[in-house]
């Protein structure tokens, strides 16, 4: 099957497209990236085009390789800070190249099914417990907005246009190749041997955490919806809650050394103190979440390790 | 003081743009039509730049005019018909050049107000009786979805920012110069002498009609808030609403003679049955309407008959 990942040399992006060439596919992407071709198929595509999501770059691939199936839409802004430092750049990653793809699809492959990735972010930082897709979206940053944007455009065009589109919300994705947030900032302080590491917040906030790899999985399962809707939207987590202290305790475990942590209590303004997954609607698909925190925590020290050797 | 007006040149562009240079005010426009400069003067613009919503035209207007304190957005897409023909269109009209207007005020004028015209069909077709600011907002069309989107980057920009927005969400506006929608087709088919108009719905389709020259005064004065939100929606409608059947039979008394109007029964997909603001918000701002419909009605057929002749 011909499928196209955009943002294929994002973090996500790259797994999702080893997963995919794994089962067999013939991946093609398109997104920001200036990866010559014995790179591109290293990572698993067939061709790769660096450049923005529009007609011209959609029309070039279509023309070269054929119409995809499924594309995988992972290109967007990637960043809470990055999107209130820069809002417009936020704007025109995650909407304006949703809403370039989505007529290009109209136009030229409205068979094609759209597997978008979207946040938890478009939550919010109101809610306590398991979050149902159903909840209430009040998105703090302008990169939660953005993401809620990026959904609504996509459901305008399943609900106007039969453009099948499939969102998956997803939480706090780690893993491999992660280079930012807090598991990176941890192992990168500890690499640097601090004896003692203090972090922002309390400590006691929730977060989903999910391993890349089995949220590269989860992406590639759900491009085949069972059901003939053309729209619906997934929480891609595991609906189990980890603390950030919690977190950092078990990467320290498997670091080595009795680091000490401590934690500022100053809360970022809008961070959330609980975002956890309601997984009902994963679990009714039969998705089975298959890499615990505990390995993926080791398999992140390892690479880790691996990679500043 | 220095005003600005996008989309000036529309139909509810050019009122607002004589009832603010009426209030003394220096405005400055830019968006699509090639008005030249004795036109511009005619209409009450001090200057006109025809073209997009972009940094290039608004540094240009900053630099030729200086920087203004109030921007009324009045650009964006205009149909819910062209909405669902040219999806992309609709969007970048009515949410690309709010993010690039935005963008620029946080830059460059981030003390200027907002005031950006949005529409009843962000609320959708499932409310009956007023629909309050608050209700929950299901927009049925791209056009519907678009201006909500075009409501959440000003609310992202004003909670991130500290842009202030005023958002008025405006119902079924008509008055002299309205070239399309229902009045301007049943004055046509006057204008033909169909002894017999039969229009589509029931008849019974409730509507908030509201005379544009007083929405014009409604923009201009909802441009200074007594309150310092940052972020604030008002519905632009009157609280009563009149069936498209009395519409109809409104206009054609004014008209003269005695055409017979019959309804077709067939509702166009999505077409609210009632589309009525809940007029509560602007009660206590204390703004009154001052045009009844009868006037209105009348002015409308009076202006319509006067350009054809």
């Amino acid at each position: 099957m011909i499928v196209w990942v955009t943002g294929a040399n994002g973090f996500i992006g790259r797994h999702l497209v080893h997963e995919l060439a794994g089962a067999g596919h013939a991946v093609h992407g398109v997104g920001h990236g200036a990866l010559d071709a014995a790179e591109s198929r290293r990572l698993g595509l067939q061709s790769w085009i660096n450049g923005e999501i529009d007609a011209a770059n959609l029309n070039a691939l279509a023309a070269a390789h054929g119409l995809p199936a499924q594309i995988f839409h992972l290109a967007g802004g990637s960043s809470v800070g990055i999107s209130i430092e820069r809002p417009f750049e936020d704007f025109s990653r995650t909407v304006a190249s949703t809403a370039r793809l989505l007529e290009w699809l109209r136009g030229s492959a409205p068979n094609c099914a759209v597997i978008a990735a979207s946040s938890a972010a478009v939550y919010g930082a109101d809610h306590v417990g398991p979050i149902a897709e159903s909840a209430i979206a009040t998105p703090m940053s302008p990169y939660g907005k953005h993401k809620l944007m990026m959904e609504q455009l996509c459901g305008s065009y399943a609900q106007s246009f039969g453009i099948r589109c499939t969102i998956v919300r997803l939480f706090s994705v780690y893993g491999p190749n992660l280079r930012k947030q807090l598991l990176w900032d941890i192992c990168s302080r500890l690499a640097a041997k601090e004896q003692v590491l203090t972090l922002g917040g309390t400590g006691n906030e929730i977060r989903d955490w999910t391993d890349v790899r089995d949220v590269a999985r989860l992406l590639a399962s759900v491009a085949t919806p069972s059901s003939q809707a053309a729209f619906r939207v997934i929480n891609g987590g595991s609906g189990r809650g980890t603390s950030v202290s919690d977190i950092a305790a078990g990467l320290i475990r498997q670091w080595g050394g009795n680091t000490v942590v401590r934690h500022s209590g100053v809360s970022r303004p809008g961070d959330p103190l609980s975002l956890l997954a309601d997984d009902a609607v994963l679990r009714q698909i039969g998705f089975d979440w298959r890499i615990p925190l505990d390995r993926g925590l080791a398999d992140y020290v390892a690479w880790f390790k691996g990679q500043a050797s």
